[in-house]
């Protein structure tokens, strides 16, 4: 069965998101600092259809551990504020489809967590949007069936995360921490309780100002 | 002249220790799991004065922490409260003298930042306590002249910690970062804004359910 995967990048003082996001920064301020590590990759960058990427500044293991997790994945299940909350007025004429423009980065089934039954969407590249309204272990058991033995990938945000390993259904746990403070925003685990359902350290990975954190269940 | 240096054990979500602090569980509930990977140790058992320790167990990036933040500290710097809190009325009929009894496990200067003056405290084994009412600067700089070209320690809580981190004053600060969930209790970093002032990441070593990122300002 395909496992549950969960990455994502942190600061050291627990933010996955600076405070005052806002459209203009969706990130919120100083947000950015966290993706600088992955945007800087060409695995990175060609996954989302960008040219170029500082080679030379490849680190070994920021491009090994950005390769796994883009690597062997089937399916994606994200919150309705990732697939991108509700249209702006300007886009009412036509069916809003999401964030990404015609090329989203996926190239496979997405489930997305919402209360709001509509139409799957379909892209060209492969990518498809399927929403879900009867809860996550649904969403999670259409994901599993689409995903065959790859991953299924959860996209975000760290709320959906969160609802994922407090019913004890995450395999994987990646997080990307980067030795920055934010000083408030989105904190990955806010909530989350003291239990890591089964999940245990496997591997640290030290990249170029990140540190790379793989936990996982069932290791004993 | 002497480097200041704080080195803490941290969980995943962010906390030094648990929710729920009290004489009876002064870490909080779930605290001692952040240090479970110290006491097992040969070398910190010997610092504070205990037989054993699992040496079969020892892992080999845990000692070699464990030895670099004992070896070379001239001076120790901690509040108030880390020195030992209020007596109990059972205490009254003599001056208190701290938490740790007869032993206290410094065996250097120690400046306990304070509010009310009283007299220094000298211990057989070489510990002093010396109380400082004049701010943390004044603080360091008698813990510098103590300390000679060894290291000056933050001896805690967090809030002192982050006084100084806030004043630009820490050279190195070692995060022991612990894969549990705490869920609640006192954060780290709560309240130090979004500036690590300096600091940046020197090194990463992965022990037994532990990894010990270290970092260091100046390294460009």
């Amino acid at each position: 069965m395909s496992k549950l995967r969960f990455t994502i990048s942190v600061s050291l003082d627990g933010f996955v998101a600076g405070p005052d996001q806002s459209v203009e920064e969706p990130l919120g301020r100083g947000g950015e600092q966290l993706h600088e590590w992955a945007v800087r990759l060409r695995s990175w960058r060609q996954a989302h259809g960008l040219e170029g990427g500082a080679v030379e500044d490849d680190d070994e293991n920021d491009n090994k551990v950005m390769r796994e997790s883009i690597a062997n994945v089937g399916a994606t299940i994200m919150g309705r504020n990732m697939f991108g909350g509700q249209p702006g007025p300007w886009d009412r004429t036509e069916p809003w489809r999401g964030w990404w423009g015609k090329d989203p980065p996926f190239r496979h089934p997405v489930f997305v967590l919402t209360h709001h039954a509509r139409e799957s969407l379909g892209f060209d590249n492969g990518t498809s949007f399927t929403f879900v309204t009867d809860g996550i272990e649904s969403a999670l058991d259409r994901a599993r069936q689409a995903a065959g033995y790859q991953y299924v990938n959860i996209g975000g945000g760290a709320d959906v995360a969160r609802q994922y390993l407090g019913a004890d259904l995450i395999d994987e746990l990646e997080l990307h921490l980067v030795p920055v403070l934010l000083g408030g925003g989105t904190r990955l685990f806010d909530g989350a309780g003291s239990d890591l359902h089964g999940l245990e350290l496997l591997r640290t990975l030290t990249g170029d100002g990140v540190v790379h954190l793989k936990l996982a269940r069932g290791l004993r």
